[in-house]
Formats: C-alpha cells, sequence, structure tokens
C-alpha cells in the first residue's frame, strides 16, 4: 500500500563518519526519495549529531523500519524515530481568561495552518466556553482551587491522558507539578510573556517597564518542573518605549505571543524540533 | 548677538496643568520659534512631567535663562537646564581590546554623525593605540593590574577629570567602583553585550548559547555603581540559531552592539535622555 | 456637564513662530490639561506645522470651539479639527474570501482593543457570514459580478453611506471606483500584501517569489483613486527564504498583514494619522 | 598530503531520487566526513536540486575530483565545483566618495570577519586613498568623465581582470557597462540603498521620503547588466518616521547597507550562495 505523504525520519547519535551515507544509502534502496535534509553536530569533535529527513516512499513502510533499526540505526546508536506525516498530531490547549493565544490557535487550525487536530481545550475558567465551542472544539472546565490543586490537577490528568500528543499552555496562568507532567507523559509547550531569561515568573509587562527594557518579548519552551527554565524553541520581540504603560506593554505583547506560540506549536506538528540539552534545535 | 543654533530646553516638574502654555508663552514672547518638542507625563495622576523643547532664539540668551527661571521654572517648581546645541560635548572613550564599538564611534565622529568630539581614548591595553591616533585623537594607555586597582582608578580619574561632559565604555571590560564615578562626575553610558537583564555580569554569549536563546541581543547603559543595573538607553537585537557557536554570537552581536551604542551616544549628545527613576525616556 | 474623557485637537497651518503658545495659552486658560503633545514641521523654512493635542477640560464644550476658531485658528489660518475620543468611530470592513484581517479586527473589537465600533461587514461572496454573525455583527453579501459592477457600487455605497466613519478593505479583492470613495465620503484604509511600492496590484507574494526577496511586507494605506497608491499609514515585513513557497509566504505574510491593518485602523480611530501630500505622519 | 581545511561541494541537476545518497556514499567511501549538508528542490516536480556539502578529508584532493566527475555528476547530469575553503577569495572593492560600506569591508577583513582577502580598491574619486592605505590595501584612482567613461571602465577592467575573484561596489555610483562585466570575467555584487524592487536607480532615499514609506532598506545583488535587477542576495531594513528628513534616512539606511553588505559579501565568500533563475539560494 503506498503511502504519498512524506516520512520524517529524526535521528540523533554520537557523531562520526559516514552517517548520511549509510541512511541516505539505505532510503535509496529501499526507493525513497529524499525532499528534505537537515542536520547539526553539536561540536565537531566528539559531539552529537542530529538529521532530520523528510522523503516519500513509494512502498510499504513497516519493512523499512525494523530494516533501519537492525543495519543502520544500531551500528550508530542512534536514537530514532519515524513519524508519517499523515498522522495529525492532537494537541489539548489549557487556557485560563485570556484569550488572544486560544483564539489564534483555533483559528490556525480551521484555516489548516497547524497540521494537527486540536481536540479538546480545558481551562479553570468557564469564559471562554462559548468561544471554544463555536470552533466545534469540546471545552472543559476544570477549576483549580488553591484548596484542592492536587484533586485539580489529577482530574485534568485524567482528561488529558491518552486523548493528545502534546499539550499547550496557551496563557494558563497556574504552574503544573512535575507529577502532572509525569503523568500525561506527553510534551507539553508553554508561552511565557516575557523575553526569557528576562523576568520569569510573574507579572513581567510590569517588571519590563519597571526595568525601563526597550523592546517586550514572548518566549515559546517546552515545559519542564523547573518554571520557565524549559527548553525554548522560539522567541520574538517588539519595541516599546516610555508611552507604553504595563496595559500598553500587554496589547502589544499579546500580538507577540501568538505568533510566536503558534510558530512553536506548528514546528513541534512539523516534528522540526530536535532537542539537545536544555536547547531546542529548529529544523 | 543672534544664536542661529537651536537651543534646547529640558524640564522635569510635578505634572499640573499650564506648563506647556507658560513655557511657550515665554519662549514666543522673547522671539523664540519652538522647532520640536516632546512631553511626557509618567502618570496621569500625580505623576511627573517631562518636557524637551528645541527653539531658535533670534536674540541674546543670557537674559532669557535668568528670566525664565524666575517666572516660569520657580513657580512650577521644575529642574530645568537649556543647552547650546552649538555646544559639543567632549567625549571620552574607555576600551580595552575589542575594537568594534571603539573603531565605530570614532567613524562616527569623523562623519560628522555624533554632534560631539571624541576628544580621548584611555585603555588598559596598548593594542588600539595607532587605530585611535590614525583618527588623531589621543591616547592613554592606562593599565589595570588586579593588584594595583585603586591606583589606575585614580590615574584614569585624573585623566578624564574635567576633559569630557560624557565617558563611553566602549567594550571596557573593568568595572569601575562607585568612587570612579563620583570623582569624575560626568554621566558614562555602558554598552552591555546582552539583552539585560538576561545574563548581566561575564560571558553572556556563551551563557546566550547555553540557555538556547532564539535572539541574541545588546544593551546600552547608564553606568551606576551596581553592574549592569543602571537606567537602559537602547537595546536590539538580531535571530540566533543553534549553527551559530559563541564565536559566531559575538561576530553578529558585535554588529548589534556598535549599533546600539552609538545610537545611545548620538541620543546622549543630542539631549535627547531624560531619566525617570531607573528608566529613560528617549525624546 | 464635564467631560471626562480626553478631546484631540488636529491642527495644520503655515508654520511660524507662536502657534504652541497661542493654542497652549488658549486651551490653558479653559482649565484644559494637555496629556499630549504631538507637533511636526514638514520644513523648517516654509513649511506646514503639524499638531496634535490630546486634553482634558473639565468645562462644557461648544464654546471652547467657537472661541478658539475665532481667536487662534482664523489668525494662524489653521486647518482644525477637535474630535471627542468619547465618540467612537464606526468601521465597516469590506472583505473577501480571505478572514485573517477581517477576523482579527473583529476579535480586537470585542477585546476592546480598537477604540472603534465595526458596524458592519460587506462582502462580494458569502462566505464568511457565519463568522461575522457569530461576533454580532451584521453581514451584508453584495455581489460584485464583472458585468453589473457599477450597479454593486452603487448598492455597496448605499449601504454604507452616512452608517460609518470609515471603511476598512480587509482583503477586498475588488478595486473600487473614485466615483465610489466620492458617494461614501469617508476615508478608506486598505492592506495591500506587498511591501509597497514593491509589488502592486495582482498576486504580489508570487512576484516576491520570483524576483527573489529576502522580506515580504505588507503595507496598510489611504486609498485614493490611484490603485495601490495612496498614502501609506504603515508597513511591516517579515524574512522569507527560498524554502518557502508562494503558498507559504501568503502563510508568512498573513500574519504580517492582519497586525499591519489593525495597527493603521487603531490609529485612524485615535486620530494620530495626519496626511501630508501624499504621505501620512503618525503621531 | 592531507588537507584539514574543509572542501565545499556544490552541486545542481535535475531533481531526481538518489543523489544525495551517490554523493554521500562517494565521500564516505573516501573517507570523507560531511560537517554540513544543506540541500534544496525548487520544485518537488520536476525541478532542479541543489547541494551544498562542507566535509573535511583527510586524503589528497585530485583523484577525488576526477573520480567525482565520472562516478558521480555525470550520470545525475551535474554542475558542480568543489573548492577548499582554505582558497581565500580575492576581493577588488569599487568605491567612489561614500565611505561607510568600504570602511567597513576593510575593518571586517582586518578583523578576520570575511575569510577573504580585499586585494585592491579603485575608485573614480581620490578621497579615500589615504582610508585605504592606512588599511595597507592598495588603492587605484581611476576617474570615469562621462566624456570617456570606454577608456575609463577599459582601463578598469585591465586593473581587476585575473586579479580579483569577485568585485563589490561598495557605493560605487557609476553604472558599468555589460562589456565591463563580461570582460572580468568574476561575479561582481552591488548594495543598492533601497529595498528593491523598490525604488530603483537615482536618490532612493529622497523617493522613499516622497512616498511617505515606513521602513528604509537596502539591497545586496549580483549585477547584471540590467541596472539594479540581478539576483538580489540579502535585505533588510530599519524604520523610518516622518521626522526622517532625507539626510537623517541616508544615515540611518548607511547602517543597513553596510551590514547587509557584508553579509552578501562573506556569504559569497563562503560559497553558500547558488543561483536558480534570478534569485539566490543562501545556504
Amino acid at each position: 500500500m503506498p503511502s504519498s505523504a512524506p516520512l520524517r525520519l529524526l535521528v540523533s547519535c554520537p557523531d562520526r563518519p559516514g552517517i548520511i551515507a549509510a541512511v541516505a544509502r539505505f532510503l535509496h534502496e529501499r526507493g525513497a526519495n529524499i525532499v528534505r535534509s537537515d542536520q547539526h553536530t553539536s561540536d565537531p569533535r566528539g559531539g552529537t549529531f542530529f538529521l532530520r529527513m523528510e522523503f516519500v516512499l513509494p512502498d510499504e513502510r513497516r519493512d523499512l523500519l525494523e530494516a533501519f533499526g537492525l543495519t543502520v540505526a544500531a551500528p550508530y546508536r542512534m536514537t530514532w524515530r519515524v513519524i508519517d506525516s499523515q498522522h495529525r498530531k492532537r494537541i489539548a490547549v489549557l487556557a485560563s481568561r485570556a484569550d488572544h493565544c486560544l483564539v489564534d490557535l483555533l483559528w490556525r487550525q480551521r484555516r489548516g495552518e497547524l497540521a494537527a487536530e486540536i481536540t479538546m481545550v480545558a481551562s479553570n475558567h468557564a469564559d471562554l466556553r462559548s468561544t471554544v465551542e463555536w470552533f466545534g472544539v469540546p471545552f472543559h472546565h476544570v477549576p483549580m482551587p488553591a484548596a484542592g490543586k492536587a484533586a485539580a490537577e489529577a482530574e485534568l490528568a485524567d482528561l488529558l491522558e491518552g486523548r493528545c500528543d502534546v499539550a499547550v499552555l496557551a496563557r494558563y496562568m497556574q504552574i503544573l507539578s512535575g507529577a502532572f507532567l509525569d503523568k500525561i507523559g506527553v510534551p507539553v509547550i508553554n508561552i511565557h510573556h516575557s523575553f526569557l531569561p528576562s523576568f520569569p515568573g510573574a507579572a513581567p509587562y510590569q517588571r519590563a517597564r519597571d526595568r525601563g527594557v526597550k523592546l517586550i518579548g514572548a518566549t515559546a519552551h517546552y515545559v519542564t518542573a523547573e518554571l520557565d527554565e524549559g527548553p525554548i524553541i522560539e522567541q520574538d520581540v517588539v519595541r516599546a518605549s516610555h508611552r507604553d504603560d504595563a496595559a500598553a506593554l500587554a496589547r502589544l505583547g499579546a500580538d507577540v505571543e501568538r505568533t510566536v506560540l503558534a510558530r512553536a506549536v506548528r514546528w513541534h506538528c512539523e516534528d522540526r524540533l530536535l532537542q539537545h540539552e536544555n536547547t531546542v534545535l529548529v529544523f
């Protein structure tokens, strides 16, 4: 059964000569056509080699995977995955009251820009229910009372577990525990409304104004147990001036936040992000 | 004796109605023509009012100043200055070994871009002597041995005191003491090679790479006794990627550093910078 | 009856000394407090002077206007207007099938970002009806058949005339006649999907790709009878590469288009735009 | 005799499966280690394939080239080159009176940023002689009188022919004939002080101001016989406002011009630029 959508091969392994030759030869002998190839070596001397290849395979796929593992991946000690671009990732979005990042993702999905499907939205507030449902996406209200946060997190984890391939915190103003992250077991992308590592934590726009910075920014990153310390996926900035009070900064920043988050989510769903230590390679 | 170059009036005072009317009326009655006017109120309720006016005065000037103090500045409790744009500020540049910011300033002065005069360059290394002297600017080698830093700072302060209106640290890799700053008694502008408050202190490019930020930046700020904590004048950023190692970041960043520093120095020399708490208004 | 919202005074007149003094004095004597003031002279020698002042007036307003006309505006031969910021402008949006600019404006209005009210949307296609109506805004389907364009334009003009203060072409893919513009008699803002004057007219993204430009852009401008030749309000760009085909450029560009258009509409509704010859001053 | 500096392989050919496999296998069998690889296909269906590989070869090189031509390049109908990165390109710079692009290139060469050698500067004016000679670079004054332009061009061509690998027009305000370009027979890079295709030809800053654009730009492109129509290498922009007169635009633009030109020259000297029709791929 032929597959016409490209497959994506992601590889990381200790760098040494011959990797590209081995991979390209393997694919070519199975009749694959490589349509895009990106590589990077973290350090020319003894570093880690990263590879992402998109290829079209006119043939049945499972054989390929087994054979690749044996004949190429094992000798080069590769960590590797093959992803079918036809498989659209399921996104669960968590939001609070601010709508700009959420609406932008919903709208991009409707336009077909995300190459993914938003399968649910959960929020600790009910405000955005009608907006979400208008886009035809199920909305779940999971309050996060300070008193019963553990139970609420458990409820949220039950909701997400097995139902999404990635979770996106679209200005979700709650800190999620390491236990929660472990339980849902999928990557989580957050948008932070500052140019990290500047102004981690609360009220970054007010602090940006107090410090008198001339550009404000936004940062999309993978979530780890350390608040605002996870690997950065994408960042951007916009110019600000003394004329902009904290409310104006929040308004200017909202446009950057939604664009940065959308790029990060899209790249993730296109399997273009590879992690190396605490950084992200964008291929 | 008529003055054809514009004068610059800088004012800050408690905000209240009538300030602009009082200033504009005073100037108009002396025959002044306002060619540019910028104002800002830090807070509509009980804030501080800032004003910068450029005006051309067909008449003798000293009278004006005394009268302004009595009839306008005093009743409004203004902090104020009038600066003759014909008076070109004297800049002392401090540099170490890196030449990019220094050469850029020297070259801009030669082109007439700075509206100021670089009257001397001092460095803790002798490397850049011939470069500086080629531009016709005196070069002073003032070593900064770890052992005798206090004496060296005193020597440097003696050199600068009374001979410059502003000092510029053009990647001067030494931390200057509060005592030094007090002694020279002029504003000091520094360029820091990161987007502050990210990565204050040493090795910002390496730390930027380790943190995986997607933009690197530079910050020009007034120097205070607190390292990299002074009021920010200007910032800018440039996009970086995983392909850029620390050396490449330094190369990319150098272009941003010199541009940001040149803007800050130019604006300072045009008296376009007003300080409010720990921030800088750019008019 | 006191008015607490700021008033906006817009002035243009031949430049000569004393204008600011006259205006500021007039306002101060009526008890106004100037909260923002911007000015510009097109040419220090014999140019045109432009002024925008925002002020708060604790008093009744009509008197002021008559008196200002007599005592200030007339002697300085001013073209002038006073606008009450409480009066929210009525926006009519014209769209075709592309939804990105339209949805962005509707969403910004819902957030209260526009300082204006979208009172209707008209389109030559019916596709976006449910989207528009979901935001609670009336939708009018006015087909524009090549055969009967004059009649269709007349119908559209009837719809708009007297019902909007500004019309916004949110990727409305029809060229409107001078007669139409005359009839509706309000400013019309268009978004063009290129960095004008590059690529006026049709298919700018394809032409941008064929020309191999490294940045693609968008331009918001006032519409005149000359296609894509009207005064430019705002522009911005985004980086593109050989990897981006025309579809990718359109996707990247869409984000710039909506941001640029939103800024232009917001600034227009805040009365921050003054025209000088074929250019726009943004105050 | 081993070569430790990377070699660069540039390939273009009709796209078909197996190219990367063939190239990578060939290199691997000769003991090469690929340190960087970029590819692009102009069109997935029947397009042109472009490849740039950097590899380190522990062995003697000439054999490789002959064998590659026979066993890989011929069957795939490749246009190809192998360049030794140790071979530093010789740059001839042509300048007029403006110094900003010229000084920037000279300074970058001094810092070792260009990976190339500026072997001469020629100018139709003598103004910049001492500047150029201070950098230790030979300066040639070749006047270009309107009356005797053909003879002057011939003199200039004689000067350049065989003495440079690339010529850079660093704000050289003369139009060079097709005959001149043919005679020198090396690529020529020009910096144009506008965001092409906006404002080709003369006085772009003045025209930018008259048109009221909100961003001004610069474009580095390969020179063809058609003025300002050659393939674009790099572009960038900077924000401008109504406050900036044509002189201010020229000053702001100068910073963009020198940065854009330096990037283009550096990329060219690193063999990172491949031409496709009238566009340039940057690898």
